[in-house]
């Protein structure tokens, strides 16, 4: 295990070399960090409960037709995953007014959009992963105008079934943070796949009823009670039986060789 | 109210002229019809079942941009919706291989598509729906290209919006048929929306633990329990609590005055 080779460790996940070219296996830390890292924790049992939400509607996802990077989880904290090419962008799809959009537009949280926004945003921590617009992409050669048509459709199709399917366990998708990269199939074609994760690190999710916070937000404004959101809402997703009975503070990952086939 | 114009009497509602100008009444009856009327049936409080339900979805669907016809509830068994010139079709969405698409290729019921398939069905008694394809629309000059397009992905995205609340509350999206009509708005704009209904009469709904079915194949196979099933289908929805503690069985709907502005 400990001859695996490093390629990347991030705030939230470690990438490893996977089994086979051109895999990657993302080990699910459970740092948790907000403000561009001034404000650092750990949530005990965050990133077993992420690997299974992620594991979850990267799943659910591929079923109805959105491609993406995930291949099979192989155990608590680790899932194999295509590598791509990631663009270094993030793409945020925004129902209800929250976050930096009440706050740069004057905005009242909580109101419903009219349409659904998408935002880019580009990924670097040393400038604050400013907000870009198309043309900023284009200029700066991140992806073609094909890709950005290509991530607006998947993230609109993505928005809708995760709307409908938070809806159906009582909750709103208020907003929430999507990566792509390029992927080079077997047929040396290039296609945008979804990456990275989805979960309540980079979604935010209000109950229903309460409009409580079940989301990073808790962590952000020191609301307390993280992990049980977290859980909560693999619950409610029907993801928690298997691991409810597990010690999540448990940082150990199993075996990597565990699953592989 | 017996001095309501009835514009229209279908199998399953019956279309009486709305207090404004441009609106409609629609009466969801309790009649069950199949097999193109050959078997018939009434199933006590299926109206106003479906009435609940449609009138959920299409919310719903409005709240994601997806424009349809739905104006408000009036009653138990009475909505109020914009008149719209309905297009001569419907429209079938299908996730998993059941009823005539397992007939026609000889498929096995319940195997997962690969990709969602649209087929169109020329909306006719005498002849019994026969399925066409774009090619006879475009001929017959029932829809045009634009309005074929518009069609198809409205349709995909109320298939991704539903996939996922249906599975949010544990029910399986098998496939379902939709009615879009063209909707001459105020600006004198003309718009394709989708119509009719949205409920257990024309989706497949299948339990995601059990495969039972949860629509009107109970109907159709004579299962038993129908009514039950939709009831079930409502309560997970989320939109039975009022009703719960109803009479289904009433036939008579309340004052069609109840609930206008
Ligand atoms: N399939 C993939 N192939 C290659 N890299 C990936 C893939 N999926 C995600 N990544 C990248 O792996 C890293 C995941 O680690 P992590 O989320 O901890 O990053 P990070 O340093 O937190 O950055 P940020 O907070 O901005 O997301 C990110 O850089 C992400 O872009
Ligand atoms: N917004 C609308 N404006 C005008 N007509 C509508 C609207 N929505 C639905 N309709 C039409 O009203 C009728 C609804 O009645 P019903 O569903 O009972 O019809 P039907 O005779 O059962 O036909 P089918 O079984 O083929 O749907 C249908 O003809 C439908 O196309
Ligand atoms: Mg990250
Ligand atoms: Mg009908």
């Amino acid at each position: 295990m400990s001859k695996r080779y490093k390629l990347y460790e991030g705030k939230a996940k470690i990438m490893y070399e996977g089994p086979e070219p051109g895999t990657i296996i993302q080990y699910f830390k459970d740092d948790a960090t907000a403000f561009n890292n001034q404000k650092h924790d750990l949530i005990a049992g965050k990133g077993v409960i992420n690997n299974r939400i992620s594991e979850y509607l990267m799943t659910k996802l591929t079923e109805i037709g959105v491609p993406n990077h995930f291949i099979r989880r192989l155990n608590m904290r680790e899932q194999l995953i295509h590598e791509v090419e990631m663009l270094p962008l993030e793409v945020a799809v925004r129902n209800v007014v929250a976050g930096s959009l009440a706050k740069r537009f004057g905005l009242e949280e909580s109101t419903q959009l009219q349409r659904s926004i998408i935002e880019y945003y580009y990924k670097s921590d040393e400038l604050g992963d400013p907000l870009i617009s198309e043309g900023h992409i284009n200029c700066f050669g991140w992806a073609t105008n094909q890709e950005i048509d290509d991530m607006i459709i998947l993230s609109l199709r993505v928005n809708d079934f995760l709307v409908g399917l938070f809806l159906g366990v009582g909750i709103r998708l208020v907003d929430f943070k999507l990566e792509f990269g390029r992927w080079h199939n077997s047929n040396e074609e290039v296609q945008i796949v979804l990456a990275d994760e989805i979960s309540p690190d980079n979604c935010r999710l209000w109950d229903i009823k309460t409009n409580e916070k079940m989301d990073k937000d808790r962590f952000r404004r020191d609301l307390g009670g993280v992990k049980e959101a977290y859980q909560e809402v693999a619950r409610r997703l029907g993801v928690l039986t298997e691991i409810n009975n597990i010690d999540l503070n448990n940082h150990n990952s199993l075996s990597v060789q565990d699953g592989l086939a």
